[in-house]
């Protein structure tokens, strides 16, 4: 073997190695800073901070919420929050699962709601969000599904379980 | 420069250009894989063959749902699936929207569905897949959550809506 091919071989060989040994430490510290980034958006949802909560979504997000169409707008994230903010006197949600693509592009987490309504009607469900990876390395929601864990109840008559929102 | 320095440095410059030159056409060979893998389970559900339906699903995947807490587990999966195809004469989804993961091991599905039941009654909504590209290649569901579009009923009143299926 050449000196020099030796010398490549040994710097791809000793360039994949490196790349396994990092992989895991690399998945925790993604896993980390999406984390992060899902719970500094639950403590400004639950501050009411319109402009910070919708600041979270990435400029082609979809919100897909129970009981109406998906969501496919900035206008439209904003007026939903606006709705939800309106009508929920506490709200807080925690991540379970997260899922990280190896390119650390793209994050899923599933995780547990609760809330408070105005009308002291109380609902718990749970939800997927999507998370990208933006080019100047911040974390944003792609996708944002949701869905109470409670029976059905006909939109007409409000009660625990018609407030099917995060 | 040594020739050997020069010709390690052509090798990357090569390889990186190599790389971004293939992005685009590994993107459009996976989604088209995923779409292909997402349009058979259809295919499947539509002909109620259960055990090939619920065989689209990672081990670990869990459905999340609307009223009901997710489902975690095998039998509940299958338990769930079981109902639906109980209970629908038809069903149809399809795709809007693709996300890979630059690695190319996850990806997220969203897209609508319809579906007529047994009781006449139809129902329409949307949903969000993740897929996760196994170690055998094959692309199997880690996550599966839909909603109906329509207004919420109370489950002691069916109607439209109150089967909030895919």
């Amino acid at each position: 073997m050449k000196p020099e091919v030796f010398c490549f071989s040994a710097y791809v060989a000793l360039l994949s190695f490196a790349c396994v040994g990092t992989t895991q430490a690399a998945d925790s510290k993604l896993e980390k800073a999406v984390r992060d980034a899902d719970a500094e958006w639950s403590k400004v949802a639950v501050a009411k901070d319109l402009d910070k909560t919708v600041a979270f979504y990435a400029d082609d997000a979809v919100i897909l919420p129970p009981n109406q169409p998906a969501v496919t707008n900035k206008d439209g994230i904003r007026n939903l929050w606006k709705g939800f903010l309106d009508s929920f006197i506490d709200i807080s949600w925690k991540t379970a699962r997260v899922e990280v693509a190896k390119s650390g592009d793209m994050a899923v987490l599933t995780g547990t709601y609760e809330m408070t309504m105005k009308d002291g009607s109380k609902d718990k469900g749970k939800y997927c969000e999507v998370w990208q990876k933006k080019a100047d390395g911040k974390w944003k929601v792609g996708m944002d599904m949701f869905s109470s864990d409670l029976p059905a109840q006909s939109s007409s008559s409000p009660g625990p379980g018609a407030a099917e929102r995060k």
